[in-house]
């Protein structure tokens, strides 16, 4: 699992590398899909990684808004000073924690049961799909996306045992 | 890891009910992305997994093209044949095939060695990222894709164990 958020990080940098070439406006423009533009779409992917954590160690979410962070460079960021605290998680992982169960009241009021390790994977697949779509808008833009390849990344070299 | 190949196949058979609602001319409509329109991208997913399920057991390629499967019954139908294999091989998975390794030899001549493991990610996120893309276009048709959430579909319940 490990694998696949470094996986998730390397895409992601690449991206926002790819977007450092963009001016801002074209970050902002109105979109199908996704969040509505790049911009948003990238700051969901981080905002929803780390209010998960946060939600998984039983901390306060975060709460700040798009709004407050409407440029690249600020998103970027808020990637970057999220993710020690992600990796800190994620090293502690044990298999224990899988099946440790956690509840979530829903908009309507009604309460579901997920396990730990039902949302680490859901973190995982979030970004993944966002990506994809950003991959839509960037080849409409006439640019190659960065390689959504898992292979060929050098990723499970780093660190056996945390797979 | 095969709750994440259970998500990839709820969610497909969610997008083939999608798609029975559309017609073949607009499965086959180019759009920018991705395979370049909806039946070929999903034909590419379904053949993606299996081709590498077959090459991580040693056995020959699947290599029947797009243009011998373009209806949608007949991806279905494929999709539904491979799925069986994919199966046995995943409850055979063991944390030894993790780390296990295979030469690749690439397009242009160079060998590349990657790990059971790297694999079986890098199958999951390809099948993730395609069908961001698929959303997409979904939209573009306004139409609501199937949810790409990994919780709330019950994955984790039903084998123990083989996460």
């Amino acid at each position: 699992m490990y694998t696949l958020f470094r996986y998730n990080w390397q895409v992601r940098d690449e991206w926002f590398q790819l977007c450092d070439t963009l001016p801002h406006e074209e970050l902002m423009r109105p979109r199908t899909g996704g969040l509505g533009c790049i911009l948003r779409t990238l700051f969901h992917i981080v905002d929803v990684e780390y209010s998960w954590i946060l939600f998984l160690q039983g901390k306060p979410d975060f709460e700040e808004t798009f709004e407050q962070h409407a440029t690249l460079a600020s998103v970027k960021r808020l990637s970057e000073s999220f993710r020690p605290e992600v990796e800190r998680f994620l090293q502690m992982w044990s298999n224990e924690m899988e099946t440790r169960t956690l509840q979530i009241t829903g908009r309507s009021g009604q309460l579901s049961t997920f396990t730990h390790g039902e949302i680490l994977r859901h973190v995982i697949a979030h970004e993944i799909h966002h990506v994809g779509q950003l991959s839509v808008w960037a080849r409409e833009l006439n640019l190659t996306p960065p390689s959504a390849n898992v292979i060929g990344r050098k990723l499970m070299e780093r660190e056996q045992g945390l797979t």
